[in-house]
């Protein structure tokens, strides 16, 4: 689906992957949109080193071991020998939160709210474009607060940032709560995290925030003096998303004919295919490239396909690359002042006049975008279960399910579900109620069910 | 004066660069204007990997030597040793091209105009910020044509888009032409350059554009099917532009106060400064709101500096940052439903009425914008010389003006000259005309005088 849309491909060393233009446009678009977001918020953005001194990750413990297998580490520079490797970034908080350390002194200088948008390196045995790379995109942000309070409502607040993004712009109803001690990022106290449903029925980790109490500010130094004019060390956050909420984007919508993007993400909104042999081509050209003309002005992304070939061949092509509506232009709707336009959704044409194009297109699209996210509510819906049973549960997590039920807490029964079944604590959802019950496995009690899938 | 503005400040491995949030909002919108243009000509951004096959590099004899000595290499990935050492890209060219040579068939493929947002790491000895760092932020532009002169011409436009941009936004206008052969990009077959005059006489590099001919093209196999359905090689360029440019803006304006930042790339345009004490500072700071909403609304970025200090004090340090225009907001002004504004580059002080800023603030950071251009012209005329005798281009260069002068041409005459003067070829300028003379230094015959001075 990738290859045939043009999205990306594998790039030469092992793991890597080179976005192509039209995958690379999503990718703008959702740096565009949250970036807004994240400066409403009042974060700002900034750059720190690509290369982090390896002693910097020893220093925090948990968080090396999270991370050292995955590392790419140089150990040459400018022809020579390094006498200290440096470690290509897998996250930016040790290198930050050194710098954080100089540039906070007292509670005036709080909260410190700094993003970057930067590339980052994980070493990757088992590539997958857009899902698992050996380096991908993403933005990580990192916070600075004088209470815990404050410290972990903000982790809270930029997950729901993300969240009303995902529902809003990719047509995708994240169940959002926190993570399992298992599955918590290295180093965080909480980690709160989003879980898409696939097509499949698989779950897709879509962005994730962490609230890091001060453990980090005590291995760095980040300390400042409070209102009662005491030295305390500060109160974290750390949270991103990355260029895998394409693919996520990828797997949520789409058919037997190609992808399905959303038109608030699209990056063509509204394709024009010209139709119409020799003498009639120059004229059909002409009304595409007025009626491109007044859509753009209009706010819309438009694409007016001129390459040779047949328009069958053409439709099919815009198709799977997921364009929401395409507009058919031939002599005959020449003639009648016409279009004929088509939704990628439901395949449904209409015929619509040229002059009511500008008010037409946005709200076909705007109905697209709806029908998008009911779809997938829809799917949402139907494939969750809540079950009270082993036996239950085993057959739910076989038909790609996500899975509401009790948990002991434990990180042993954690492992043996997972080992038995594949699945995982997606995360502890926060719309859950609290609710008794016996462990699906073990039989212990627990509070409240927790989600269950097999993930990607 | 970086550190006085907050820009940015060394990172903890040497020759990187952490760059700060006033210093990254530079950027930003260097990116957001520059990309638009980009756009306009029909370039499509992608992204590339970051790690390059050292084999890659090894393919290209004049890159790869350009290049050796500033590598850093990637022997380590996951824990084991790799196979085959990964070199953090230089430049993308050769991993670029090995992808095009898969993309392009026939001449309908082509022109190919893809453009790269990306980190760069060339290992540096004596780093400084913005103009020399291991890691830096660029654009790299790579195009593809199906004749030498479409992509020469190709070459000379992007350079024009570049120039016009640093005129326009940046306030500095670039001398612009050809480089010689010695300061030519490893594996061009023409560099074309622009070199800005900074204050203090000495040229800065500010970006470059390259035809390639089809030197890389052989190398990685980038051929296509012409119009006569023969087999050819494409025709390439590439080109770019730096974080380099915010050191070039440092450098070309400011003054004993510190920065000026050009309105139109500023990224605070206006500073407004509440003065009162106690009971009036309420009723100030809601005036200094309603008129910051006011202006941001009418599209200009804004800030109020709410934090405690002497007014005195918040002056010297948003003139050290550079802020375009300061608005002083006092009981008085309150009274009289007025504002004192302040311009950053002459230090005039006017007093506007509250109800005329969102007409009369764009008009005055117009003028500061066109001020700034005519100060930056009035230098670069008042310190180019023509001089005729070796005795009289000694003295220009010392006196770091820059020298239009003869020369015969040879890389040894060149590097004498360096040699003994500190001064470099910076580029044969578009704009001088042909004219029959004799080398400054060795007599020989010259068809036209070329630039030459001291460079960062």
């Amino acid at each position: 689906v990738i290859a045939v849309a043009d999205l990306a491909e594998h790039g030469p060393s092992k793991g890597s992957m080179i976005i192509k233009p039209y995958g690379y446009a999503l990718w703008e678009n959702i740096q565009r949109i949250l970036d807004l977001k994240f400066k409403e918020v009042g974060i700002e953005n900034a750059y720190f080193p690509l290369l982090i001194p390896q002693s910097f990750l020893n220093r925090e413990k948990e968080h090396v071991e999270g991370f050292a297998p995955e590392l790419a580490v140089v150990t040459m520079g400018g022809g020579k020998e390094l006498d200290e490797p440096l470690v290509i970034r897998p996250t930016s908080e040790t290198i930050m939160y050194d710098a954080y350390s100089h540039w906070i002194h007292a509670y005036r200088d709080l909260p410190l709210l700094i993003n970057q948008w930067a590339n980052v390196v994980r070493w990757e045995l088992r590539p997958r474009l857009f899902l698992r790379s050996t380096e991908f995109l993403w933005q990580e942000g990192h916070t600075v607060h004088e209470t815990a309070e404050e410290a972990d409502a903000f982790a809270r607040k930029m997950l729901e940032v993300y969240k009303k993004f995902l529902v809003e712009y990719l047509a995708i109803t994240p169940v959002d709560g926190e993570k399992s001690e298992t599955e918590r990022f290295a180093g965080a106290a909480k980690t709160y995290t989003m879980e898409a449903m696939m097509q499949d029925g698989k779950a897709l980790q879509s962005g994730t925030s962490h609230y890091l109490a001060d453990h980090f500010a005590k291995v760095f130094g980040v300390k400042f003096l409070n209102r009662d004019n005491q030295e305390q060390f500060g109160e974290q956050t750390s949270w991103g998303v990355s260029t895998r909420l394409i693919g996520g984007l990828i797997m949520a919508h789409g058919d037997d004919k190609g992808l399905i993007f959303p038109p608030k993400i699209a990056p063509i909104q509204v394709v024009i295919i010209p139709i119409g042999k020799d003498e009639e081509k120059e004229n059909v050209l002409r009304v595409a490239e007025k009626i491109s003309v007044e859509l753009i002005a209009s706010g819309l992304t438009v694409k007016i396909d001129k390459t040779e070939g047949r328009p069958g061949q053409k439709f099919f092509l815009w198709e799977a690359k997921g364009v929401p509506v395409r507009l058919e232009l031939g002599p005959k709707d020449i003639a009648s002042e016409s279009v004929v336009a088509v939704r990628r959704d439901t395949g449904e044409k209409t015929v619509l006049p040229q002059s009511e194009l500008t008010v037409a297109l946005p709200k076909l699209l705007s109905e697209i975008q709806d029908n998008l996210l009911k779809i997938y509510n829809t799917r949402l819906a139907e494939n969750t279960v809540r079950v009270n049973s082993w036996e239950d549960f085993k057959t739910a997590i076989e038909n790609n399910k996500f899975v509401m039920a009790h948990w002991d807490g434990t990180a042993e029964t954690e492992a043996t579900i997972k080992e038995q079944t594949n699945a995982t604590v997606r995360c502890l959802p926060f719309a859950e109620p609290a609710e008794s019950g016996k462990c699906i496995f073990s039989g212990k009690p627990s509070k409240s069910r927790v989600l269950f899938a097999k993930a990607y």
